[in-house]
């Protein structure tokens, strides 16, 4: 797919730029002058070009939709900016500068496949985000879009609503390769990794890596855990066997993921890729000043008011939510109560179904609720004013998280502890495990997917009204409007949350349910090839994000398995087969369960100190880079010495 | 103080090089001559001469002593090696370059005070450990110290005996003058930090400054535990109220100190200072191959076996430890209570006399068991073979801090928890606490300055006999020959070890003898005035450690803080005014304190992540920095591209 720009020059387009439809022709004129600019004059130096009517032009359609790319002179050096790490033709990952370009495994000449498509538009964006007001000070023809020397042009234009959305295309002929070796062939191999990170970034890849990850380190578990269920074996020794290994099989494997990420990063260029600094978010304002860090004008928020506006309103905030959720907890335990006692009482055909109807209004307000919650934490942690996309990020994460624990789990933890109801819990745990993920599947991937087939259909058979087909491909210009009204993919933190909930599913009762480790592991495999086809046909492409781990989540998993080490010492104190052992004294029994409790705690501890959290092949690696380059400032230096000494005499 | 060189220059003697006396004539010539070679030949490029005959020249006085200079361009070429960092102008610190030299701030030219005597010193200490073989096969005149090219020479000359010992000189003058503001006065203010920094270097000074804190951050400790012992609260609320603030205060000041520690280490530009590549130890042996990460020639010895030395003997070896010293502690307690029995049946002085028995006894063996202990454990860590210095010291550390804690504290764990007796508990805490404290600052300042000073008299006495007296001052060759004699400083090992043990005295049993942390206090205040006379009066100089922080100390302190939330709230736990709130359940009440202790635990987790590490200015400094080398890398690209171009057209 070739495209030419206005100086007639042919460019493959590789990001679209969508402008509000009745943006002022001056302010367009102005934004493409200021892309299209050398980089001495301070532009971006892309290729741009406006997207031509479709075949189906319609009164609605947008007109002004902008494709860009860039020649690849202009790649390479872009790639040098934002810090990319290529493998060397001794197999080393560098930072690649143009001046060593020969020197990388890959690079043969210009216009070769060196950088893959997702890289080529991740170094657009970022030319794209860090293209700078000059002496500007309002977007022309807009004076309410005020700007000053610094701002970054697009941040403005995306806040004031001149900007709509900035999107890289598909390229189809990969994506369908991709989708064949990934979810469409019937195999039994690994998923693509290298494809998926090659087309999609390495934040999307290390979800897929740590989601198969995920599941092949609960095989184990899935497989102790199926006799105990098979055989019904509810012999106290064996299950205290069954959780200890389960405790301890937790921490290795998120240890263990721990070097895996770090050796997929490395492998992927992103573990010692150094982070640009970060802009303020297009949200953040505050009184006009000056950056203690860059020196460059920008708002100023004081962080005092910030932590207030955390510690006096969020927090309460989450707290009453909490309460609320409790709250609303207890009283579908006493509805069911009263709703048990009346089916007991007078049991007919109309009582019995009044016995679903507590779970099923509990279950939709417990959906209403986190809907009602997740946007006023939008609303609450955008209020916060944090200056930074990736702090903003962490704050709506860890109030969300909290938020769907709490919602998940207390029902399991009431009737674990306060009700001690083992047979309760393991059906309330079996039904929720299994109607959340069933939900969930065709709530995330088939019903999106449907929507998306119904308008791709109707365009098709517009186009073909049009004119006489050629092949099945749509023209740019129809493929474009067709991606632009794709939903867009707002990042890897749902299914995060989601294998995070699993992941509290499987350890925090596993001593009363041995087999839900066998059911998340078949739920991943589904998962696997839901969310492949999701990425794959339903959303708009993402632009790749360069993630070296996966952030707070790797947090998230280690409280998780902390809590349940807590909840199944307790499961197992309170086992009657356990009582037994202790007929005479309970406080005995207590005192051995919270001893043998802060042992494993004491345990996981040490080993999370004692597996080092890069593999050494790596450590070497990254320690001979570090040495190299000590070694050549040490000979630039002693060079500059000799050169001083000749000039001196 | 001035010394000649063979080539009749005068130069400030930095550092002393002792050879063993027997040492051959043509060893010497080569070490020197390869000291004196440029840079350009592979030499260290120092001054370096011999020191004269003493005027009581006697038999036994060791000929081969050295001392070593430098001229001021070898030092400050030798400062950017190192990675020195200092101030620049503008107030931040930044690491050293001669080319840059004047954009300093106390840089006047050369030979001025822009270099301290301990970074000069710490920098010939450098350039002598760097100083390389070529392609010498062994030491000339010793086949049996082989030689391979890079070996450092200084190391593999410490190895094979040749060389006895390398040791910076004191500066009298300064040594007067920091005494004197440190100890000698009488005052209310701080230790002189920064002038400890500049004569000592960044290791002592942060173990000072640590000192500092810790007694500071005991003060309100102490203030509120007065009360308590003075008015002989017993109540319940109190304690409860003593304990949690205890707990939570600890944690506090841990995590505060992180932050005054990166605060200080900033501004003595080692926070940010990157760390040279790591030679092995002087001990360290394997078979001849490449180092992965430098290419160079070094011994290699394979992880997998000394995995295996560490698991299967040096583990075994710790525990059996453990269990003997528990082993010999019961047989204490059975011995007192033996004795006790004895002095009730027939009560006469003899049997009075025979209860203080085991305890002289366990003392005694307690001391014993530490120093075989100790010796072991130095031994085993040997053989562990450890490339680095650093991997060396850790495991140290480790093995000598559990045993230290278990002896030390296991009596009193046995007091509290097995026969419960609260009275026996606060004494023998009382006792333990005053003993070691008088004890150990006896042992290890006023007696070594005992003997230290006889020795002085000595050697004063003998000078004057042969001469007549030009001041008080000795002579250079005597000064020399005097510290040489003085014992070796072995590192803040003991010193945090010391505060280490304190810490346990203070927060595990807090709730029971609220007074500890007042006599904490007042021991810390003498420890300083003891501690700082050691440094100045007895021992040698050391060479300056350019340490960031205090290291596993700070992990030390943090295990220790948390052990004390488990055994405060089982104290708690176990008082008779809370047990009387729970007539009627043990079982509640069990519960109760482990919610509580739990509770706690999480609170102490979350409040060590919401305190940020480095203070908030210090960071925005970092970040700057980082911006300003990202920003002139692009400048220096945009630079090149411009080149390029004009010399394509």
């Amino acid at each position: 797919m070739l495209s030419t720009d206005s100086s007639g020059s042919r460019f493959t387009p590789l990001v679209v730029v969508e402008l509000a439809s009745d943006t002022k022709e001056e302010a367009i004129a102005w934004l493409l002058s200021r892309i299209r600019d050398t980089q001495q004059n301070g532009g971006a130096e892309l290729l741009v070009e406006q997207l031509g009517p479709g075949v189906v032009a319609e009164e609605k359609e947008n007109p002004n939709m902008f494709l860009v790319g860039a020649s690849w002179q202009r790649l390479l050096s872009g790639a040098e900016d934002v810090g990319l790490f290529k493998e060397c033709s001794d197999g080393s990952m560098r930072g690649f500068t143009c001046v060593n370009k020969h020197s990388f495994k890959d690079f043969k000449g210009d216009g070769d496949d060196f950088l893959s498509m997702a890289e080529c538009q991740y170094i657009i964006k970022h030319e794209l985000d860090t293209l700078r007001a000059k002496d500007e000070t309002h977007v022309p023809g807009y004076s309410q879009a005020k700007l000053y020397p610094g701002k970054s042009i697009i941040r403005r234009l995306l806040s004031k609503g001149i900007l709509i959305q900035v999107f890289p295309l598909h390229d189809k002929e990969e994506l369908k390769r991709l989708s064949f070796s990934w979810y469409e062939k019937v195999k039994l191999s690994l998923q693509p990794l290298d494809d998926i990170r090659h087309y999609y970034g390495e934040g999307q890849a290390l979800y897929f890596g740590f989601l198969e990850y995920f599941t092949f380190a609960l095989v184990p578990m899935a497989l102790i855990g199926l006799p105990y269920y098979l055989f019904d074996w509810e012999d106290y020794d064996k299950y205290v066997v069954f959780a200890v290994f389960n405790l301890i099989w937790c921490t290795v494997i998120l240890e263990l993921w721990k070097r895996c990420s770090a050796s997929l990063a490395y492998n992927w260029g992103t573990l010692s890729r150094k982070k640009a600094f970060e802009e303020p978010r297009p949200g953040f304002h505050g009184v006009l000043g000056f950056n203690p860090v860059t020196g460059r004008e920008e708002p100023l928020y004081p962080n005092a008011k910030r932590l207030l506006r955390i510690y006096l309103v969020s927090l309460p905030f989450v707290l009453v939510c909490l309460y609320v959720s409790l709250y609303v907890m207890m009283i579908y335990f006493q509805m069911e109560g009263w709703a048990l006692n009346v089916h007991d009482e007078d049991p007919t055909f109309w009582t019995g179904i009044l016995c679903f109807i507590p779970s099923i209004i509990y279950a939709v307000v417990i959906e209403v609720m986190n809907l009602i919650y997740r946007y006023a934490a939008e609303l609450l942690t955008e209020w916060e004013n944090h200056r930074l996309e990736s702090s903003y990020q962490n704050h709506l994460v860890l109030k969300v998280l909290v938020f769907n624990f709490i919602n998940c789990f207390a029902s399991l933890f009431y009737i674990a502890f306060v009700m001690q109801d083992m047979v309760l819990l393991r059906q309330s745990l079996a039904t929720l495990l299994i109607t959340s993920q069933i939900l969930n599947q065709f709530m995330e991937a088939f019903l999106p997917y449907w929507l998306q087939r119904r308008r791709n259909k109707k365009m098709m058979r517009k186009v073909q009204k049009k004119r006489t087909m050629q092949g099945v491909e749509l023209p740019l210009e129809e493929q474009v409007r067709l991606e632009a009204d794709m939903s867009t993919y707002l990042g890897t933190f749902d299914d995060y949350l989601e294998l995070f909930l699993l992941f509290g599913y499987v350890t925090l009762f596993s001593c009363v349910y041995p087999l839900a480790a066998l059911l998340v592991v078949l739920n991943n495999i589904t998962e696997v090839y839901s969310d492949a086809f999701k990425m794959c046909r339903v959303f708009k492409r993402p632009f790749s994000d360069p993630a070296a781990n996966i952030g707070v989540w790797q947090l998230a998993f280690e409280a998780m398995s902390v809590i349940a080490v807590v909840t199944n010492c307790a499961l197992i104190g309170m086992s009657p087969h356990v009582k037994a052992y202790f007929p005479d004294s309970e406080t005995q029994l207590i005192l051995w369960t919270v001893a043998i409790e802060h042992g494993l705690l004491a345990f996981k501890f040490i080993l999370t100190f004692l597996i080092p959290d890069v593999p050494k092949h790596i450590q070497i690696k990254l320690a001979r880079l570090e040495f190299e380059s000590l070694e050549a400032f040490k000979k630039k230096k002693m060079l500059e010495a000799l050169e001083l000494s000749k000039s001196e005499q």
